[in-house]
């Protein structure tokens, strides 16, 4: 089975996509549910309704294109059995033209490719954009509610704000309790395959073609602040200080050579500090610090947490100071499926491209679906490792790539 | 000469001065040339008039009380003589009732116990409140425009805003014009003596009583500004991270060894800190922070700028970050006059108090007459080094120990 997806007609594709909400750099801007959004979605259903396919709009404004199976639906049900291909169609405000867009366009030439070869499987084939990836609004909103994991809470608080999510809506015809009722039956779903650019350096800088995703590391975040005393910065002598700032310090320093010697396949950041009272002329009292790290394994999460914590403790201690702990924020690791994996790799290999291993230090849609079902990823490089901006750009031949193995893969699932 | 101050009167006048601007915990609310300030002024004139005492308001707003000396004027012209005694009848906001009070109730303590001795001396001695010492409108205001040091510029952007200092200007019945041709003719001062609480621990920490100020330290204030790469904080591997926040966060450790292996009477802080963009999930991009370094000597105080700027280059590098460097402010040091701090420790002497050498970590009026006059100042213990709070407190006793040390000084300055 030598199937391959069609360049040109691929190509065609991806550059309608990027011409909805252009921003002129080679960028889009086409938050969740903004105006250029449901424009974007508007075409991706009218592409595939013009080339035959089923199209359906879930209650959390997923879009889908579907290419049915001649097989009887499983048990003799009503239960259509899909393999789903997804990504997403929103971008981050002023983003790039790859990140989401890519693997919808890909999932949606597999359909094609598919279809044209006449070619039948045990399962539906469904190219699924689903709704506010990136986190405009709440964040893998659509591939949450699809999987049964989003809570009422979500759409309460949302990190954009209630009425930039009620807005969203409305423009949408989308209502809480249709988002809210989404969820799919996980017997329905014959797996899950996501072409992504990788958003990271690994593959550009090995010069290697495909990247196999192990799976989406998990993320832990805190708020730490060192307590020490405020003193007058002139007259309380360097030995006499309980400076919070040293132990805000040392824990950065500390935290990132623990990570680099006993956690090499995991990230840790300190994104953010800020000093009490905060002037030229007081010693600081406070010294609180936006900690975040990952791992791809919830073992070694939870190792890393208590590593890192303990770190804290340790510093402060060496510094006078106390510490002040604070859970931010937690995402649990989601280990992609084996035999997914497997139906990349042997499709990366039946077209002689090289590929490895590796974790997504990003989120993607497919964590969401990992818990439902056999889910996979293929990343692609990414120039320099730069996304969420509209300098993001990977190579066609690697988007023809990406999307070949795409394909190769969901009929390897079957 | 065994004279002594009138404790009794010392206390009750102090107590007075006190209950001016209470706040009811132990300190006192009096932002300079507020009704609580002027108020204290007020009460400051009329306890002198009412003691016999010469008063005087100059342009600058700075009120004496003014004991003549039956010697003729100098050379025959119609300049007189004196020896200023001085501090500050103004507080930081919500300030504590000792700093600067202490020293101007001690040196009208001090007039009135010569006054009543009927002894004479070949100068006059002026009990000297200086105006806006703690800097709510300008800093060190009346200080420096006695001595001619008080640029029209400080008028037009003073830090505490332009409308306070008109408001407070307004309320004391102040012009500009007067404030800026309050200078003296250096050689109508005899001299400039001043009595402080130490606002530091030293004192109280090694059980001495009296400090012989050897200067005021000069005050260097940098911003410094560690540049990396903004990046994704899960798919940049640790490894290719060019991430400010460890030029931040090694400078400040290593600021600090530096200055206390190498310039043991000197001090460092790093008073703020603040990262670019600043998220949990972005590699910082940029971190400011702001440095602020102190020395007694004005040789040491260059030294200890060049050491510190080399560290943040060379911890720059060893990151590979670029630093940009932004000066924000500077204070040369202000050494005391030999022949003070002569006078004061054997005034110390005299009395059988226990007396120590020290430098002064923070700014005073003294180091605005300094460069006119032999000036100098005399600490007293402040009780764990706390200061600008209800909470400084020095022991009476140790007030008791300053006067006396500040009429024997004054006396020996003759």
């Amino acid at each position: 089975m030598h199937l391959l997806i069609n360049r040109s007609r691929f190509k065609e594709n991806f550059d309608a996509l990027a011409r909805i909400g252009a921003t002129g750099d080679g960028g889009v801007n086409r938050p969740a549910l903004s105006p250029a959004h449901l424009e974007a979605r508007r075409w991706f259903l009218a592409r595939a309704q013009a080339a035959g396919l089923e199209t359906r709009v879930d209650g959390a404004g997923n879009h889908s294109a579907i290419l049915p199976s001649a097989a009887p639906r499983s048990g003799g049900s009503q239960t259509r059995l899909s393999l789903l291909l997804g990504s997403h169609t929103d971008s981050v405000p002023n983003g790039g033209r790859f990140d989401g867009a890519l693997g919808i366009v890909a999932a949606l030439e597999v359909l094609l490719t598919v279809k044209d070869a006449g070619l039948d499987r045990p399962f539906a084939l469904e190219a699924i954009d689903f709704t506010d990836e990136e986190g405009t609004l709440v964040g893998l909103l659509g591939s949450a509610a699809v999987a049964g994991g989003l809570a009422a809470e979500a759409l309460n608080n949302p990190r954009g704000g209630r009425a930039a999510l009620a807005a969203g809506m409305a423009r949408a015809g989308l209502a809480a309790e249709g988002v809210l009722s989404a969820r799919r039956d996980p017997k329905s779903i014959a797996g899950y395959l996501e072409l992504h650019i990788e958003q990271g350096p690994r593959l550009s800088r090995s010069k290697i073609q495909i990247g196999v995703v192990t799976g989406i590391v998990g993320i832990q975040s805190f708020r730490l602040a060192f307590h020490g005393r405020a003193n007058h910065a002139g007259t309380t002598p360097m030995e006499d200080r309980a400076d919070a700032s040293l132990g805000a310090s040392a824990f950065t320093l500390a935290a990132r050579e623990k990570v680099r010697r006993d956690f090499p396949n995991c990230v840790v950041n300190v994104g953010q500090m800020n000093f009490e009272p905060g002037a030229f002329n007081i010693v600081p009292g406070a010294a609180e610090l936006a900690l975040e790290f990952r791992s791809p394994e919830a073992g070694q999460l939870a190792q890393l947490q208590s590593a890192l914590l303990g770190l804290a403790e340790s510093v402060a201690n060496d510094y006078g100071l106390k510490v002040r702990v604070e859970a931010v924020g937690a995402c649990e690791p989601a280990p992609m499926s084996g035999r997914a994996q497997a139906a990349v790799a042997v499709a990366a290999e039946s077209l002689g491209l090289s590929h490895t291993a590796m974790p997504s230090g990003a989120g993607h849609d497919a964590q969401s679906l990992a818990p439902l079902t056999e889910a996979g990823m293929i990343f692609i490089p990414s120039r320099d490792g730069v996304s969420h901006s509209p300098k993001e750009f990977s190579e066609w031949q690697d988007c023809v790539n990406g999307a070949n193995v795409l394909l190769r893969a969901a009929l390897n699932m079957a």
